[in-house]
């Protein structure tokens, strides 16, 4: 059986005729009526048209796709805001993507509880803005928040710019829905803060990647909204220096909602680039931090806040500092950390890996040595989010013959590996870092997480050859 | 085969020797020299001394003894210090327990990385003295601290006094060795806050009581040690008035750290108790509270907590309040809070429910009115971190022929089931609400949990009987 609608020569497959009978054609599209953008997500990485895109508008069209699928053995890519960066929702040619954006909405904000319950395909930012509009704060942050969604958060347990102070993705899931490989829909929904009624089973659909369902709804915890803020930036002598004034911030101020550290090769790029348009402290200096504390009482928490940075100048883990007077330079020192400048660079590489938090400078600095050696025009570069203990390298190699990016691997999963450390802090393993996972989890883990999808998803159909 | 050491009669059982070959005299128990403290937990249920007790001194000795349990289909039963309440550590007579107060101590604290590492034998004590001597805090806290163990606490997800600010057990939890029902050993120590490289295999073993693997070392995150702390008791004149109350301190204090609220029978009961020694409000309110806040700039917090009393008493949201003057008065209200002086009652039967916030006043109305229709005698109490969303409810009734402790059961865990709550906040499953496990679990959740279950100790040696 052929449609007029698909390119010739392609024969429409029998899963996909049976989702069309089940769901209808406005939920089930096929061949030339895929878009291009369910081809791969921001990696970029091997992109593919899949067989079809399933669009769900309930859990229960969920339910119905996957039963089908499930029967077939037909495998199943989850998408979401398509936003990640290990190809975690890359399908290949033979998958069937499912893509969940159109299950979108705040279903409900109990503003007694303190919660929000969502639809998966809800963008983040979406559900930011309802919170502030009730009254509250939904603590996940990040760059991607206009386009990433709800639920891709709690499937790659999504990480940001406030997880010092209130955890990652996981931290703010209350209770979820998701539904299981078969097309059971398992109901997890929970509002409160103490639940010991039995296994905590939302926890095995965050982080997981969608390998082991597909979330369909989340209840997202709410907090207080923060009434002020304090931001600065400074420079640092040394990588101690760092780490003790990490730990007096935290100790003075109690709310240290973001402690990001640069390198001085990034932040010279950075604030030399046109694109950036503000150097906040003189080049030269071997560390640059932004600080940032959110607290409730504005005018003492400035005075904290000041009297925290003089005794750190006095201490000597500080150089110079300079705090926002506005939120406008607030934005500017966030825009120096977040250096987009560097994407500008052709062929960049970009990790995030994961340190105990005193090993990072040591790190950077070995890791910084082997990757110049071996390349020594390349662009090098470390910033992150240290007071998480996540780094986040960037390089710019032009590779002789015989060379790939897997001999950048090797070098910066080998100093990882090497330090206890972690080869994805907040991005996920997808299809990307697969390989390496060896690297961080041992073969008793491994073995265990194999036992988990066989358990959960025997037919291996929940996007294959992502994290396993 | 017999020794002189055993009661005579009794034939010491091939497990139990291979475990005295593999272990040693000092490690393997059995017979008159199981201690009785072995018998039950806290709850008391169903005493039973085990065939034998084996205390491992080494993680190794516990992949030892499980290997051992395992090849011959021996149950075991995991043992904390036995602070428990709903008999999850309780063994039966032909199982073996295995006691973790030998693997005992702080492997490491990290100052750097603000981590500790213990053994899952520490006393829950022992571990928050010595994050305080580093200049750290754990947060988690609960009364049986002196006695409780720190694995115990993991497998449980405890919860406590401080369950608002900084999350459960489970939130405190970045690592954590744990062998498997074959005596695998699984080491998923973290100390990063942020690791995304495949499944999150720790959250298994938290909160599922020993029924998926013997946790064996935890990985702790240690906070910054709070500067100061504001409590208060206030009276509030409704259900409604407290929830306001709640939201408005949250908003105005950010760190509020405990949210308690009283129910009038239990107030007056407990304060006019002799052991009590105070009555901080006089009687005649419909509800009490504490409400205590830990900060980080005493002078200015004691000013916006003084002020936020003042805004609710103008609101109505409270009708009359007293702020702790010292730590010992605070320790008072504390004391009324807990109000041990209800463990007086012959016969008491506690409960420990969850409720989504908004609905735990009609909750303990229409609960507290059916069990009086029963029983009009019975002392009814209703207590509880209520900015947890838990509710403890104690209960003593004089039984008529053929009624039991069921009957209330079937009460109290009925109106939970009617509001989307769940039967156990923070005390788990154990033995004790096994039966009712359906009231707050959907059967697609139950297959899962057994299919979890299945997987990872397919041999069901782990504690048996405990939770599914």
């Amino acid at each position: 059986m052929r449609r007029s609608s698909e390119p010739s020569g392609i024969a429409m497959s029998d899963i996909v005729r049976e989702l069309l009978a089940a769901l209808g054609a406005e939920a089930v599209l096929s061949g030339g009526a895929v878009e291009d953008r369910h081809a791969a997500d921001w990696s970029g990485l091997d992109p593919a048209r899949p067989l079809a895109v399933v669009k769900p508008r309930s859990t229960a069209e969920v339910a119905t796709a996957l039963r089908l699928c499930h029967a077939r053995g037909q495998t199943v890519v989850p998408q979401g805001g398509l936003t990640g960066l290990a190809g975690g929702a890359t399908p290949r040619a033979r998958d069937i993507a499912v893509a969940l954006e159109r299950l979108r909405g705040i279903e409900e904000i109990d503003a007694d509880a303190a919660t929000m319950t969502v639809l998966a395909g809800t963008p983040l930012e979406e559900a930011q803005r309802a919170a502030e509009a009730a009254g509250f704060y939904l603590a996940l942050d990040l760059g991607a928040r206009g386009s990433c969604q709800v639920g891709g958060n709690v499937a790659t347990n999504a990480g940001g710019n406030r997880v010092i102070r209130y955890g990652m993705a996981r931290e703010q899931v209350l209770g979820l829905e998701a539904v299981l490989a078969d097309g059971t829909v398992l109901d997890c929904r929970n509002k409160m803060l103490k639940n010991n009624a039995g296994y905590d089973l939302k926890q095995l659909f965050i982080g997981s990647e969608g390998t082991l369902g597909i979330v369909t709804r989340v209840v997202l915890r709410l907090h207080p909204r923060p009434r002020g803020r304090a931001t600065a930036f400074a420079a640092a002598p040394g990588y101690a220096a760092v780490v003790a004034l990490l730990r007096r911030a935290q100790g003075a101020l109690g709310g240290v909602s973001a402690f990001e550290a640069l390198w001085p090769d990034f932040y010279r790029f950075v604030t030399d680039h046109p694109d950036t348009k503000s150097k906040p402290l003189p080049d030269g200096s071997p560390f640059y931090l932004l600080i940032e504390h959110l607290g409730f009482d504005p005018a003492a928490d400035a005075a904290r806040f000041e009297a925290l940075l003089a005794e750190a100048l006095a201490a000597g883990e500080i150089a110079d500092a300079v705090i926002a007077q506005s939120d406008g330079q607030a934005r500017e020192f966030w825009v120096v950390r977040e250096g987009l400048a560097i994407d500008t660079l052709p062929g960049l590489i970009n990790f995030d890996v994961s340190l105990p938090i005193g090993a990072i400078g040591d790190f950077a600095e070995r890791c910084g040595q082997a990757l110049r050696a071996r390349w020594p025009t390349a662009h090098v570069f470390f910033y992150g989010h240290i007071g998480d203990s996540n780094l986040h390298i960037s390089v710019a190699a032009t590779f002789g013959p015989g060379e790939s990016i897997h001999d950048v691997d090797d070098i910066v999963y080998g100093e990882v590996r090497a330090r206890g450390g972690s080869i994805s802090a907040e991005h996920g393993i997808g299809r990307l870092k697969r390989d390496y996972l060896g690297h961080c989890r041992a073969p008793a883990e491994l073995a265990l997480m194999q036992a988990l999808k066989a358990a959960l998803d025997p037919r291996g159909i929940l996007n294959p050859g992502k994290v396993l």
